[in-house]
């Protein structure tokens, strides 16, 4: 499981700052902070950028990618945006994301097709909706997995995001529930080894303690990564959450248990 | 997922102790603590007990259920500590347990017909060996469901317990991502919605430090219960364990969120 870092996000004032002002060097600071904290990517959420949005993008990328190597995610709904990122990325990235809304398969999904990029595809409605029976997000799933191939880019491009929902919606239990079957059941369901992403923090969105967020990161977690979740993008600077997806790999992976050799018997 | 505690073993000098001089007074503080840490049923673990195992357990069974009314395992390898367990219990005891091994088979397994009890069935093979491929293990869960389906019992009183292997075993990581698939599989596999038992604190038995434990604990309680575990043993006294057991049930059950009343928005 790759943890991708969220923490780049315009919904940080330093972050918000620091674009305003062009000063790359605390983007630059946070991008670091990100890979000594576990990141092995890196998405950078600019929001809508509605002003001057190719500008404000190639900012961002620059700065982080002047300080960390590791691949990043572009991830704002603006398409001018994206493709000046996509433009000034000097490694392959990771277009974060379209949907089957209108908007995102016609200005979105092409840019993949055009850079010859990795796309994240949320399972949501035409109308940015979250499905909430389990069988609606399998449909959607078929639905978007077609939509894309019909592009004729390779379906190894694809990484699908099932959407956590927050639990302080009302259906957001139940909702979560659904994504842990269908993270286990897309690569039958589509018959290819698709992979998922999925976006932890947005479990405990809203109002709530930062401890109590942690704990159901470290809860809900496992039970994603033993559903085979590729890419899990979290708060890095989660300690806890971030040494939890570690002992996930531990106990999923092929790899030798450290604590084999130090205090075994 | 019921938390049953294992923390009434002959294995912990306390209680071996206490056994030896017949005083009940610590095997019911125990059961106590165990009740007040968040047990839901307590596991009465006496080992063979070569010298009179009918004394002995009874002794053990009356201690505890003088200080609670909690639901008892009896777990013995003992056919007449067993009967005698059984016969002291003064409501429905859940016999801990029989295998494919023919001692278990013929001694052991009986007496859940003869006590109308339920019984825990452990997936291993006929020479009590684990068997370490998912294949493998699901063959055992058959040959085992038929069986105890052959002896007339009523399917629902059994409980698999697919058997966790210490990560400190050779192949212990490969059999326990097994163990997730076969629980997960079980109610297809069997063709009933049987019931599952796994002994959590199998996971890091050896010498590790007890922090390690814990958070191995924290990180696979989790996948077992988005498995569909029906009740974890464990050691309740592990209060980050059992708390995460809390969270587990709180994620995948259908009761409210607590923290959507008290810190939500």
């Amino acid at each position: 499981m790759i943890i991708v870092a969220d923490n780049l996000n315009i919904v940080n004032p330093l972050v918000a700052e620091a674009v305003s002002r062009l000063d790359a060097e605390p983007i630059r600071h946070m991008a670091l902070q990100c890979q000594q904290a576990g990141a092995g990517a890196i998405d950078i959420n600019s929001g809508p950028l509605p002003r001057m949005p190719e500008k404000y993008f190639t900012f961002l990328v620059e700065a982080v990618q002047d300080a960390t190597a590791l691949p990043l995610l572009l991830d704002t709904t603006n398409p001018k945006a994206l493709e000046a990122g996509l433009r000034s990325c000097r490694r392959p990235a990771i277009i974060n994301g379209f949907s089957l809304e209108p908007a995102k398969l016609e200005r979105i999904l092409p840019l993949a097709a055009e850079f010859d990029a990795d796309i994240i595809g949320y399972l949501l409605g035409p109308g940015s909706e979250v499905p909430f029976e389990e069988e609606a997000v399998m449909s959607v799933a078929v639905e978007l997995f077609e939509t894309f191939c019909r592009t004729g880019l390779d379906p190894r491009r694809l990484i699908i995001d099932p959407v956590i929902a927050p639990l302080s919606w009302d259906n957001g239990l139940r909702h979560n529930r659904a994504v842990l079957n269908v993270i286990r059941a897309l690569p039958d369901l589509l018959g290819v080894p698709v992979r998922t992403i999925a976006g932890v923090s947005n479990l405990s969105s809203g109002a709530i303690g930062v401890n109590r967020k942690i704990e159901l990161e470290q809860v809900f977690l496992p039970m994603l990564a033993a559903a085979g979740l590729g890419m899990a993008l979290l708060n890095v600077f989660h300690k806890r959450t971030v040494h939890t997806a570690g002992l996930c790999e531990a106990l999923l992976g092929e790899k030798v248990f450290a604590w084999q050799r130090n205090d075994g018997p």
